[in-house]
């Protein structure tokens, strides 16, 4: 029999993604959640595919058993909706940054508003699979990464934990990403004409991504510069990492460092030197795609890290952490 | 009376630029110089205008008196037509590398082909108005530069020299690039289908435009990490630049020392702290536009620079080179 | 001594372009006109250019003497303000809807609202040069065309007029436009995601620019389909016209008629046989280019137009308009 | 047991199209057939899917019973290749224009070259499912329609077949196509500079894939017009046709003769009134999308069809016919 998953804020790019993949999962069935705004619109064309659409309570959560919910929401809505949906006996995979940081301070410092659910905060798992697969399959809620960290935290954890790269001249992370990372609601900045054929850099300096990755690599704030882009296209980051070789570190030691964390990874794919991943080899797939170079004679080093925002960085991780959580196989409906 | 500016390879897209921005320029004609395979087209509509057309030959350019021709044209031709131009009595432009760097054997090093005019390498200016205005004014020949170096070395040149960035940190340049800066001939790497909803990095940390920078600011090759990447667009650079700040400089320092590099530059703007350009704010212009932000608490620092890569980073500079060549206003035409 | 021209509107596309056709134009310099919510922003970069910029109330207008005020205004606000423009003895060239149609009763008709200003909708005057431009030099009030009519009406009033098309057959319009023509207020069907790599058509048979071609051919709406579709660009409009060929007419009768009507125009520009337009010919340009085919051995005829929406679509016309009522070359400021 | 399916071509947009539809389907496995210049090249990244690669010759398809193979080729290579794929006991489909057409003679008039295999032309079946079913499912030889004809037909035959239309005052399909469809092979008109921000009318009157649409809806030439037009995206068709309404046909009316010749039918989908089909709504699906709109008061009809031209255009109607010849269901591996 299949479980019942459902998705609050179905209506955003993140939401419709996460229904399409759970529609394609054989062990779940994917029930919309209504929250709010979430007002009936007709099926267009009339003979679509439609799921079962219920109110977003915890009393038609507890009583319909869903097994899991995922929000799809803004962080202060995740932090009200989690601890009832819990509470009505659904594991909670959250795709915003409300659970995401260790502590309700440092998500003060970098939200610029006062976390509401503090001992949820210190419960929940960071749902990184590559990292914390054993916690994120015993959590009842998990903190879903943010997109920017996913790519950043897979391309640069082995440099940092190998020691290949020379932390001390700092590591620089160059992240570009789709339109749709900005999420559906219209706005000036993600209008089609302000957009294309154009391209700027936001955030520098100051992301509230930024620590994500210093947490998961490790990093110092003083060790990592961080700058998002946007770019005139719907779907995909790509993030180039620089960073001062290690004495000794060629091609061939990043290589091998890189072979040993994600050899056996199912969704992580790494390239050979002289091939180097780009937006469309991930496009609408879980894969984070790694190319890797190193230049000796100048000691510099570069590795090239590639996800689709709404898949690896947002949908298709929370079912990989779903499946953790729910004991199926980790790449179910993924593959 | 106007002067007579021929152009070669006016059918790629700098020429064609270029042909467009003299077309303007109230003290120059353009003169299309047939090199080789630029047979005559049908203009489009019937009434579109028109402009002379002759043979690309020394004695056609001294016949009728070319006071500058532009060669729009790979490395290797540009080789071939220089010296033929030049001793017709014009003053030529070169927008190809074939002249930017400073010995023969640098340029076989990175043009992987030998270069059959060292006279010409030695006598050519490189043609940075904004760093090199005295020579370029009483040059023959000048190599305009690259479309990359030129936003690089802007961006980068007032911190090395003020050694407001700690160098021994490396510099770090992050590059993006229109698709009009790999030229007209048709590739499947320029093919629309693969270009759209796709981005991707290329030349990493070898790119052909790296000595110029690095002859531009006076750095090291150890000292600067370079990579370029494709956007999705058709015009257009955007380049951002990491470094760690040295001791004691602030957002002020930075803004004071650009300030007084580029305060009276025509074709350089400055933006306030928190103002960041991007491409459509110099898209058809002849400006580079710089922002800068550092951020002291973790001393680290980025300044974005952006250009329109067929303007300032091609026949707009060149145009601004002739204007000095010629004894005109440095901003004549290009306003 | 250069006029005083005011711009209402001058944040939106058409306000935008406005602004910098008049700056271009050696006759008159542009006024920004405050209207409401136009506060004042900062302008991006420090050293860009600016413009004078005032309240928008007649006693500005009167007491600075503007000669001529642009409404780039929803066809409400232009309504509301074209009369006090007007007594403050300015010439008006509204660029909204809300004076182009003949009648209140049409008006009401296609706009879905009354319309406040029956007077003056009887005083003004069709701004389409190419066929009212006796009139328009001595109108105090110019009702710019819509976009999709001023393509529309230069493709079919020739046929129509030299009986060159059996109008029995119905003519129709097949309309595609850029994004810029929906306006710049942000909203789901213009954002960005939506839009790349879709295409769609909306207000099918029923848009309310419908009755101006109409008006300017003399057509019956039983003899007129028009659809209008969405283009992921940003300017241009391309508008496919297909008819039954009259009995004895091919492409030379077909080029003469076009020649006759246009050939001494000097922002029509015509394509001869086996050449046809498109957006990248006329973009950032005031000209409309046309092409003809017609298969007499199936009696089939196409005429294809392209136009900038945002210049001979709006602003560009607006411009002409205004050159002809202030007594100017009409070419002024637009080649 | 899986059968084996070739596909020769298989680099191409539609060959990589039916590589990854078949790498889906329960009940098929793709083979690559290298023809010619399909030399090996290294897959990327390295650990990504792979699949049997062998010479695309008779001997090999007999040997491996390849139970049919696909032609993703030109039509002149389709005509060489199809002949010795048959012999060796492999049903074939083809997706060039080579055996679409009745008879020689119409073939060399639109294809401008002889045909070589007049015998295969004539006991070739047209794979439109939708009207052909029963006779696919017999054929060894299946010539996959045009991406064109594909929504054209299925938007206007049932406007014929019902005389909802009134022929005589003539049909006109108004079609738009992504990029994808003119190939892979670089060329200048589908390089991005030239497509982005453009679009153009091609093969005005005179498309190679008109004599298809007019075989199939039953049209004589001087009855339909048609026209295409190249959309800056990738993927998608969408065609706009308009008609007279014969008498007494209403919204109501032309609903229910869809619904009859379409109600069952897996892959089309209609829309109810007021809704109208998009490009994204068809994207990466076999559907054709279809909407009506009626007019009575004027008398005049619009139907827009939209499919994915790479799907339902290319490789998934090649595989919803090979489903039918290989007696699999027809919605196999397609939803």
């Amino acid at each position: 029999m299949t479980a019942r998953a459902g998705v609050v804020g179905f209506r955003g790019y993140s939401g419709a993604e996460l229904v399409a993949i759970l529609d394609r999962h054989p062990k779940v069935e994917p029930w919309l959640l209504e929250h709010r705004t979430d007002a009936g619109e007709k099926p267009r064309p009339q003979n679509a595919k439609t799921y079962p659409r219920v109110p977003c309570s915890a009393e038609v959560v507890r009583k319909e058993r869903l097994a899991v919910v995922f929000l799809a929401t803004p962080p202060e809505v995740s932090m009200e909706l989690a601890p009832a949906m819990l509470e009505a006996g659904a594991k909670v995979v959250d795709l915003s940054g409300a659970f995401r940081l260790r502590t309700a301070d440092n998500y003060a410092n970098w939200y610029k508003e006062q976390h509401t659910q503090p001992e949820l905060l210190a419960e929940a798992v960071y749902g990184l699979p590559e990292f914390y697969r054993q916690h994120i399959s015993k959590a009842r809620l998990v903190a879903n990464p943010g997109c920017y960290p996913t790519a950043a935290s897979l391309a640069i954890r082995p440099l940092v934990a190998s020691a290949a790269a020379d932390r001390s001249a700092g590591i620089v992370c160059d992240a570009k990403s789709g339109v749709s990372g900005a999420g559906r609601k219209p706005s000036l900045k993600t209008s089609f004409c302000e957009v294309t054929e154009n391209f700027s850099a936001y955030s520098i300096l100051n992301h509230r991504h930024v620590p994500e990755v210093l947490m998961n690599c490790g990093l110092d704030e003083k060790e990592f510069s961080f700058v998002a882009h946007l770019l005139p296209l719907d779907r995909g980051i790509l993030e180039t990492v620089y960073f001062r070789l290690s004495p000794g570190v060629d091609e061939a030691t990043l290589a091998s460092v890189y072979e040993k964390w994600y050899g056996h990874e199912p969704f992580v794919r790494l390239y050979e030197p002289g091939q180097v991943p780009d937006l469309h080899a991930v496009r609408r797939t879980n894969f984070c795609d790694i190319g890797l170079r190193a230049d000796p004679k100048t000691g510099r080093g570069v590795v090239v890290a590639a996800i689709d925002n709404l898949v690896k960085g947002a949908a298709g991780q929370a079912v990989q952490n779903m499946n953790l959580m729910l004991g199926y196989p980790e790449t179910e409906g993924l593959l």
